[in-house]
């Protein structure tokens, strides 16, 4: 016997119907003879509906953030309702748990809250007394009893938090798809599903346009330990383990490909190549809450030199408003200009360590195939390039071939 | 500055426009310098939709009650948050609770659970501190944090437990009428509201046919002596106080007048006058779940009775159905027929009881506008006959009229 936490998303829960499907899965763990713990999400559009009805009746203000939580917290609560009451009228003994019931404390920053104790003791008891517990994800209340939530993503964190404090033999997040791709299946018809990846290759893939789940679940589960499946709620088949690095990971050099479209580059020309300009770029910039990626800064030439970041392409506007009135600062010619049309190609693998010269056969594979590379960024698991958009799913054919990832 | 509760149903917050208005209304009446806690219900139509939703995961069985209490306190958390933050908006300081936020706990009974006791430590803190409460009616929790919900009327129970706990110098039941009138003013039209009733007579009211509040919150309200007002979330016009009796009060001997359609009448004839033949009868009927009420035995004659009472015409076929098998244990001759289109005609007055003569002044008026009685039940301040629906609005204009209600 084995103790299992599932996670099922909004739009696995979308409908009574699907909510009667994940019941069904549920309790056919369970019949393996498992204690199951299922983290259940808002069905999908409710937390929409929610927020609408706040516009309304808070009209030009910001609804508060405490109410938000207490409004937005009702969706799970819903979802775990119906779902227990789905296994009960199966025959199954289950009962329904919100985060405050199930002990998840948090500390008190509404709308993106922290995990900070779970007190798992009420969960134990009702799994040794014979019960499925259906657990809200996305919640919890802080030590005086407010209620909070945790923000995007926050039904994964509750799955791999409660996994950790109740020291689950495996945590399940079924999702839509059926695991970690070694490259977006739309784009690479014969992309592979990975059976294993390490925490920190995900992180990468994931930080870098693979859209499984948030970085921040995935440090989570990295801190404590927590190995997780990704799979689909639609079919039985296995999905990717995600766990800590083994070596024999590293015998593949690239675990997966990703790619992010619709980027834009910006940058400041005529720069004063002084300290201080970077800061007072970035800091402009981040003020109005742009999330900056790639920064590459050019060979400065009689100490005048461009910098150049990319941006989503519909933050162009905003950070070209947030720059202009520093550009004065930062030399006398300073000018700041964008281009968009283009998009980010990645090649993730912890494999990188242990064999040089990957960045090299990135740039030959896609200058052969007559792919122009323009900015580009290396971590230690990770080389980040940008190109054309129009040329993005030829270059990640490319790389994928290259690599030989759908032989993997 | 004195401490009100207020209470607004779910018609008052059935839209986020309304929302707006109760905000209004709450901020109001703390701009007058009083403390406030609203109790809210569930928007309307909301429960409906989530009964709906149990339905459909739960096909063929019951949702269980510890899951429906799960789902359905969902309804009120809603209309906790959108309240508070409207609140907020408009610049108040305004925190919404759930019942077990509040303190409120409740007997393990799901679905219709019984308020065992209420800590209000918190709500006064918050309070103290310059907040308005809004408070979510028809739930609390067990003392072990399971969540509960208080049934039918729940959230006017809350609001006047509510009350009773935090000793409030005044509870204002919101509502979409004026108060308690004299009769139905869509059946009597110069029908008055009544400024003061006293507990008793607004139980007798409610119980024969005035659906104002479930007779369970007077009963709480008389229990502990808070008085409360029933009034309009439509306008600002004073409602009716709802009290223990004066010595004044009983110079009015008839307070108003009830009225109840779609009444039938189930006769047993044929029943053998012995020890037994009434339980057995009524045993079988309640078995059902079947509400009776007037209850009328004929004089016996030789040995042999009938026995009548009135139903809900909707519950006359389930009567019928309840009461053959045990048709023979009754007599030997015994048979059950039924007779619907009669309503129930009540006048409701605690001067009755240092009044005599009500009862015959009753009758004496109907008689004279021709109306026929055909059943008479009594209690210590409460008469009730029943005539034929056809009479009944022509029957409470004359009883109106005979005791001098529309002059109060």
């Amino acid at each position: 016997m084995s103790l299992i936490v599932q996670k099922y998303g909004g739009t696995s829960v979308g409908t009574p119907e699907r909510i009667v499907n994940v019941a069904n899965r549920i309790l056919a763990t369970k019949a393996e003879g498992h204690q199951v713990v299922a983290v259940v999400s808002a069905m999908s559009g409710v937390t929409n509906k929610l927020i609408e009805l706040a516009d309304q009746v808070t009209g030009e203000g910001e609804p508060t953030e405490r109410e938000m939580d207490v409004l937005l917290s009702t969706g799970e609560q819903t979802t775990i309702a119906l779902t227990a009451m789905a296994l009960n009228s199966m025959g199954a003994k289950a009962v329904s748990l919100t985060g405050a019931q199930a002990g998840i404390e948090t500390d008190g920053v509404h709308t993106k809250a922290r995990i900070s104790n779970i007190s798992p003791a009420g969960v134990h008891e009702l799994l040794d007394d014979g019960n499925i517990v259906i657990l809200a994800g996305f919640q919890g209340k802080t030590p005086d009893g407010k209620i909070t939530t945790l923000g995007r993503g926050g039904s994964d964190l509750t799955a791999i938090a409660m996994a950790a404090a109740i020291d689950a033999d495996l945590c399940q997040i079924f999702t839509d798809v059926d695991g970690v791709y070694t490259c977006d299946p739309r784009v690479v018809p014969d992309a592979k599903k990975i059976d294993e990846i390490s925490y920190d290759e995900l992180l990468e893939m994931a930080s870098s346009g693979t859209k499984v789940m948030q970085s921040r679940s995935v440090e989570f589960a990295k801190k404590f330990g927590v190995r997780f499946e990704v799979r689909s709620s639609l079919n039985n088949n296995p999905g990717t383990l995600v766990k800590e690095e083994t070596m024999s990971m590293e015998s593949v050099v690239i675990r997966g490909v990703s790619l992010e479209r619709a980027q834009a580059k910006v940058t400041i020309s005529g720069v004063k190549d002084l300290p201080g300009s970077a800061s007072r770029i970035f800091g402009a910039v981040s003020e109005e809450n742009i999330l900056v990626d790639m920064i590459v800064q050019n060979v400065s030439k009689t100490g005048i030199t461009d910098i150049s970041f990319t941006v989503h392409k519909d933050d162009v506007a905003k950070a070209e408003a947030a720059l202009k009135p520093v550009l004065a600062e930062l030399g006398d010619g300073a000018m700041v200009g964008a281009e968009d049309g283009i998009a980010k190609l990645s090649v993730v693998g912890i494999g990188m360590r242990s064999h040089s010269g990957v960045a090299a056969e990135m740039f030959k594979a896609l200058s052969d195939a007559g792919i122009n590379i323009e900015m580009i960024s290396t971590s230690e698991i990770k080389i980040t390039v940008t190109v054309s958009e129009a040329q993005i799913d030829e270059a990640a054919k490319v790389m994928h071939a290259a690599f030989g990832l759908a032989e993997a």
